[in-house]
């Protein structure tokens, strides 16, 4: 078993081997002058079980570049299984035609891994489950939502008897649903509607959350504007007070002054994408998925 | 039959649009917040003949991920073949393992194209014409030599009499033998070796290029090492003048500045890779695809 690190999260990396108990692999990921990817495995992989950790998160085609050029590499020095860690899967989101003319990324992207080589896929809170299916390769699919309920559950500073678990849109119901059963706590939905084209969307909260503490909960907060708007919804909906919790932390563009402007309290978030120092603001506290991947491994 | 451009090479692809005499098909290539590419195909192809023009060149990731997605949404928008349009097609050069558990990025790129759905190749100047058969689909294979030959043939200020097509290394012979032909001229090699480890390299040529215009060519310059080296040796080996071809102007890291310091009186590229502002520097001249793209659509 060796487990190698690119170059996308190796603080994460790290930590999973450590959990494992092994040395991370030796390998070295560098650019040509001409920004071509140049990878060197420096140890002998011959008949062994590689897995290589990586997130397909910002910058993400030359993250995904890494990982092709690497499982290639692999494959071609007689690995015997190639297990690929994707802790955060990106374009995963281009999941279905919703227009004509669309791609459909997350398949895409699924059949350039497998068809570089990978023989088992491990992954993070997928955008959707069906994603799955996109593989032929057997695929594990880790939850998320047991460690964030973790963090509530061992956080006093959080009231624990009068909790409400909200989800953001239809599609994160399942999601909310069994972070509620751990925090045994009843459930919220955000139902955004349009009430014409070009009129702003309407925020009904379908649930009771007056005098709750509200925890919003989603696979990932990108630019952080469903998120935030929710959670002011929320507040003038009669909540007590509103957290934030996902697993993907890709916080791009307006991101983090919007959290920093919200009403919200906290954001919890796990590592399945690392942080870089200016995305370190108080508000965000994270848990790491480390223990969780190395028992699947 | 329609021809879409995407975002590496729009002057080429509007003048092949040109010299076919169609317009070039609507399709925006954006990013999202998160740096994953977008793309939105605003005409029907339903049954056509599509053609995508687009070289893997700087940034390379990004442009191969461009091309890949555009090749999807072409396929599940029924286009009935897709022909992909490669002026330069980058990850080319590693296409052998010369060392252990190296990977072979030029058969990966090859299988990650077809595997998207191209149905067909159009490619000028592969690395190593052995390219061709990493893919299944079938590749049409344009050479530049006849272009730059031209070039030669029709500037007066060269003189024409007494020529020396030289190679810069032993897997350039053949082609420095094409263009030979056209200029009915003799050819010279240089011979690189490196007597120890550790010792600069010695540039032997093999040929007579005393008293004779060289011309040095090659498939790309990259880094402009070799060859404004090679330049060197010519000069003081007898050369009344060296200048340079080559179909690809990679022109990466000290490139520029390396051919402004070398004895090189002229280069000539191709416009298959675009050439940024900052890149057109007076001794470097460029002479157009266009026609011989368009010829072979
Ligand atoms: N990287 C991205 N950033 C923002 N939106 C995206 C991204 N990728 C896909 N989408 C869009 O997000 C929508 C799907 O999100 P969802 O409804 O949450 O599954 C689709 O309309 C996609 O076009
Ligand atoms: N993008 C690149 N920039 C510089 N060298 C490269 C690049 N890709 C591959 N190589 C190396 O170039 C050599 C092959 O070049 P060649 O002998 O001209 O076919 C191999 O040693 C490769 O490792």
């Amino acid at each position: 078993l060796k487990i190698f690190s690119l170059n996308s999260n190796n603080d994460l990396a790290e930590k999973v081997a450590q959990s494992v108990g092994v040395e991370l692999g030796k390998v070295s990921v560098t650019q040509f002058s001409d920004g071509e990817i140049k990878i060197n495995i420096e140890e002998s992989i011959r008949g062994c079980n590689v897995y290589i950790i990586q997130s397909t998160s910002y910058p993400v085609n030359d993250h995904l570049m890494e990982l092709m050029i690497m499982i290639d590499a692999c494959r071609r020095a007689s690995a015997t299984t190639i297990n690929v860690v994707l802790p955060y899967f990106g374009y995963a989101r281009q999941d279905r035609k919703a227009k004509p003319r669309e791609p459909i990324t997350s398949k895409l992207v699924a059949n350039m891994i497998e068809g570089a080589g990978a023989t088992r896929i491990l992954a993070l809170d997928l955008h959707a489950a069906q994603i799955q299916g996109f593989f032929d390769v057997p695929v594990d699919h880790l939850l998320g939502a047991p460690l964030l309920a973790n963090y509530f559950l061992s956080d006093d500073s959080l009231a624990k008897e009068d909790m409400v678990v909200v989800s953001p849109d239809h599609g994160g119901v399942t999601r909310a649903r069994k972070l509620a059963e751990f925090l045994k706590a009843p459930i919220a939905i955000i139902d955004k509607r349009r009430p014409k084209a070009n009129v702003a969307e309407v925020m009904n909260i379908v649930g009771e959350v007056k005098g709750r503490h509200a925890i919003i909960i989603d696979d990932m907060i990108d630019t952080a504007g469903t998120i935030t708007l929710a959670a002011k919804a929320l507040q003038e909906a009669g909540a007590l007070s509103v957290v934030a919790c996902c697993t993907h932390p890709v916080l791009s563009g307006p991101a983090i002054q919007r959290l920093e402007d919200s009403v919200l309290k906290e954001v919890i978030v796990t590592d399945s994408i690392y942080l870089p120092e200016e995305k370190r603001i108080d508000k965000i506290k994270q848990v790491t998925v480390s223990e969780l991947i190395a028992e699947a491994i």
